[in-house]
């Protein structure tokens, strides 16, 4: 049985760890999909596809679990994301997610969905991740080490800090 | 003598048949556009093209009137808006809006733009079905028989219910 | 009982007429895609969807047949072309097609395809039809008689001529 | 050497007029990007790039630079928008920006970036200028004559009054 | 009076500097319109839109004529193709073509279209000067100096000869 | 060290695999795109994205080598096709092709760019096995086990069988 969780990852955090570590105790694969993956320098969406793919792919090798990681471009058209997931990932039988929308579209396709597992949901966030990096706050013990080492490299933080002083 | 109506439908309301009514007596054909046709599952657009197209093809066979039903996806690009309507559209002699930014849009391109009779604008007004379908509030006598039908079918009410606890 | 048809009408003429006859005998009600609805002004695809939707409603009235009239835009990914149509249609229940890759797509997401009655097939062909016009030979008795004057409104002959010329 | 300049010139006023003559005088040829060159028709973007691009080139001739004028239509991958720019002009050595996000995206790509020098930035400002527009203010003062006469032949004022209009 | 000429410049030759010269005798400004900017590094389209840009402005400055210099990309739709140039150019009176499709599109939408005066058509052409490229025989001579210039530059020949490998 | 390696994988053929493992022999990481990935249905390309995720994902499990797989879709621009895979995949340092074609794309973007060795070319070929599943000879020795067995889930013979029917 295979199992689909899709998440923007800006970035993976030790939040998204535990997930997948929950989901794949559950399923015997676990497809992930990287939203908005056409997004990047915003404040939002910091990071590339590509980034975002080297962030997670080194902090699933800890895992045991078997995974696939896709990255998934936005679509206008909500009607036709599902399919839209369907041809870019390889076949998948559930749907982890809390997100009503995404629930509601999944669910009108035929799927079941469960509610995913949250740890701590406060500390473990993107947004509240990238707050912190913004304002230069401890973000490091937030998320798996090779991640911290990876945004080092790609220079993260300093882009965050840029693009934020556009905003205002 | 053919005008044009271009509407969301989100959903076709008592209004939109009282309009419809009028201009059918003002011109011989009707050609009725069905707005941001890309657009569903979002509060502001619930419906998908093909659900409306069925919503307001059965509350038009209740009226006289030769109608053309087409749907009209959104284009980034304004300055073509108007040609991308025309190249779907039969074409049509008069437009029909109190849209001030589609007026100037029809109006620059050298078309007749003329005001819509308006019948109870507060109670026959999409945003304010919406709300009530939200709500749980009395929507139907709002609508023509045929679309309360046809939401019911496609379970809108709950669908809007559960997108909308998606944005809070 | 609803069932689709999808048809380029370039343009709509008997043997497309015979075979919706055909299809309201099996159905209540048929709708009627009008593909490459973004194609016009070469030799395969003269007409504009709108004149495609003039010719076609125009003969359509003649018969008895409750029928939706839907232009179809082409999109690259064949593998999510019957969503593209299912959000844009009101929901059918069985698929009218010759076209074995048409049938594949509608069969692999679990429709009902079954094959059309054809008339006279050479003779009822767009693209004899059109080249006819091109020729200068006749061409208006393959057609029903609201769509040789519809296309004579358009000026489609000379169209279709000129950019003929253009091919060679 | 040649730089880079990209502004939406929602219009061209007095300040961008000062802006090229300052980037004359360090560079050998100025290339001047006309930004969301698809954006027309709105509060923030009236003018269409075709109209932009008339009102610009005017108001060009009065000055001595060696320029090229090219439209650069948005797209949504931030991550490539310096490669589209890249591939629609000529070859430039050097950007000039005050603003942080396009700073970034060019020093992501290796060029150099210099700010800009403004001049009385309040009021030679494109808001400033639409917003004296839309209240019937005095906004001529403000932009090089060749672009007050072109606005006026395009009716630019009528355009943004209704527009405005529609935003309430 | 302004004129408009569409070409897509792979390479800008002798030819189309003569022809621009007669049209600036009949029309006080000429509009010219790069097509199909967005294509680059095929047999058919070599050069970006950017070094067209670079290669035409530089022949151009040799000419008296006052010029408009316009990348035009391609849309699918063909029905909206005068419209997609309308937006992108300075508004233009009379255009400038012997190819029939064109001329059709732009007559349809109420333009004057006058033919060309072609000059030794065979030589100066754009794909017997990309086919002596690829040869290795003489174009130099049928392309203005600056031309030639910028082509050496971009090393345009050997990216012409490594792709047109790559379609053998 | 990286390198990148892109294929249409249509399917995943053993050709694949050796020249997988001799790039993984010089290099650390292979990132492995997955062109055309929103081409499906056809004869050229039958699988969709998802589809050869699952073919080569299982393939590659058989490897020793750190793989990256990702889904690059056809872009229209190809000035603009190194960049659209640098943003979706991790940064890379030398690309393996034969194509010549791509080999000047990322030369002119600064890359090394090596030959790919070829083993025995004629049979270990995409088109040679499409070739033999259309025309129902052995094609199961061409590939690895599991690929073998991801198309028989997948009903790919009868899929490719059909549309080939199509064309014809």
């Amino acid at each position: 049985m295979r199992g689909l969780l899709i998440g923007r990852f800006q970035p993976f955090h030790l939040g998204h760890r535990y997930l997948i570590e929950q989901i794949d105790e559950a399923v015997d694969e676990v497809v992930i999909g990287i939203g908005s993956a056409g997004q990047s320098h915003t404040r939002e969406n910091p990071f590339t596809a590509g980034e975002r793919v080297h962030l997670v792919q080194d902090a699933l090798e800890e895992l045991d679990a078997k995974t696939y990681l896709i990255p998934i471009a936005d679509i206008e058209r909500n009607a036709m994301w599902v399919t839209h997931i369907e041809t870019l990932c390889p076949e998948f039988d559930v749907v982890y997610s809390n997100n009503p929308f995404v629930e509601r579209l999944f669910e009108e396709a035929g799927y079941e969905v469960r509610g995913t597992p949250l740890h701590e949901r406060d500390r473990y966030c993107g947004s509240e991740i990238r707050r912190r990096m913004v304002a230069g706050d401890r973000w490091r013990p937030l998320v798996p080490d090779p991640v911290a080492a990876a945004v080092d490299d790609i220079g993260g933080v300093a882009r965050l800090q840029k693009i934020t002083d556009d905003d205002t």
